[in-house]
């Protein structure tokens, strides 16, 4: 039989993560998120330490970076870790049903799998709350912070898709986890699923 | 107690109003789309064909449309259907727990009323192959048909709510019809209700 794959791309502190791993838990199958970046490190030889910093970075445009980090082939190391983490998502989504956090891999999968393509996020408010609770204050306020990573996101998702990251047509159901709360879109998606 | 509200903005040809109709018999609440018209147009004294027509429709432009169809206050006809519109919709949520299909009516309730706001969308192949069971074929093409719709939609909530038509931030939940299937999508609203 085919597997099915659950892909959730989110805003960072909307939660997304942890729905992922809550889902996984509740269907009985994998979640790949860190244990990706893990895997990928396997497989790439690039440090972890690198693969976690640069791994949602877009590269910074065609000529500002030109010689920094290319191999003889002409690729950036963000490139050669897209080609990885692109083989990588494709064997997972080839070798059993399981969820898979960011990295595009709805886009990775479009044309390849049977998958349930997910977006999560919610307010700014909920957002900020959210992220001082789990990963504690900085200096930056937590609505810089939720900018810069959104902005992030949203750059590595368009420079390798060309697709607009958050737009709702690119996928098959969106929840604002701050106002339906985790558990009920745990719910909602194991029940789609 | 406070009544609930269900809003749902939808793409045209995703099967929104089914689903807005279907969730009310099941919640056992009204649902208004075409009986707000009707009642639109017995408060405003504007023919019902009128109303029909020119109910979603942006206004043209500060100055192409000057002069046609101003009163006396410098408002113009659609202003005036939006004034309506508006306190029309305040009186339902206040009235009565109901499901509003379009009509910005998650916009106007915004600060008022505990609403759940839906978004429904679909592909377009998915929407062009519905249209066609549902109206029919016409000479337009059904692409165009949904083109254009969609277009005056997005128009007309942009003019009077100054947001986005569409962005799933505005929504607490959105569902892609053509995946999930009509009947599923009830499912979700009414237990999320």
């Amino acid at each position: 039989m085919k597997n099915r794959i659950v892909t959730i791309s989110r805003e960072f502190g909307s939660g997304g993560r942890t729905i992922g791993k809550q889902l996984a838990d509740k269907l009985e199958i994998h979640c790949y998120d860190q244990e990706l970046i893990v895997q990928l490190m396997k497989e790439s030889g690039f440090a972890k330490e690198y693969i976690e910093e640069q791994g949602e970075y877009a590269p910074r445009g065609r000529f500002s970076n030109a010689f920094a980090g290319r191999g003889r082939d002409g690729l950036s190391n963000q490139d050669h870790l897209w080609i990885i983490q692109k083989n990588l998502i494709r064997e997972l989504a080839e070798k059993e049903s399981c969820v898979i956090v960011g990295r595009c891999a709805d886009y990775i999968l479009k044309e390849e799998a049977d998958c349930l393509n997910v977006f999560i996020y919610a307010s700014m408010e909920k957002r900020a709350q959210r992220i001082v609770e789990v990963y504690g204050d900085t200096e930056k306020s937590p609505e810089t912070r939720l900018r810069d990573k959104d902005k992030r996101r949203a750059a590595y998702y368009q420079f390798y898709t060309e697709q607009k990251w958050g737009k709702v047509q690119n996928y098959d159901i969106a929840l604002n986890s701050g106002v339906i709360g985790i558990e009920k879109c745990v719910d909602i998606l194991s029940d789609l699923y």
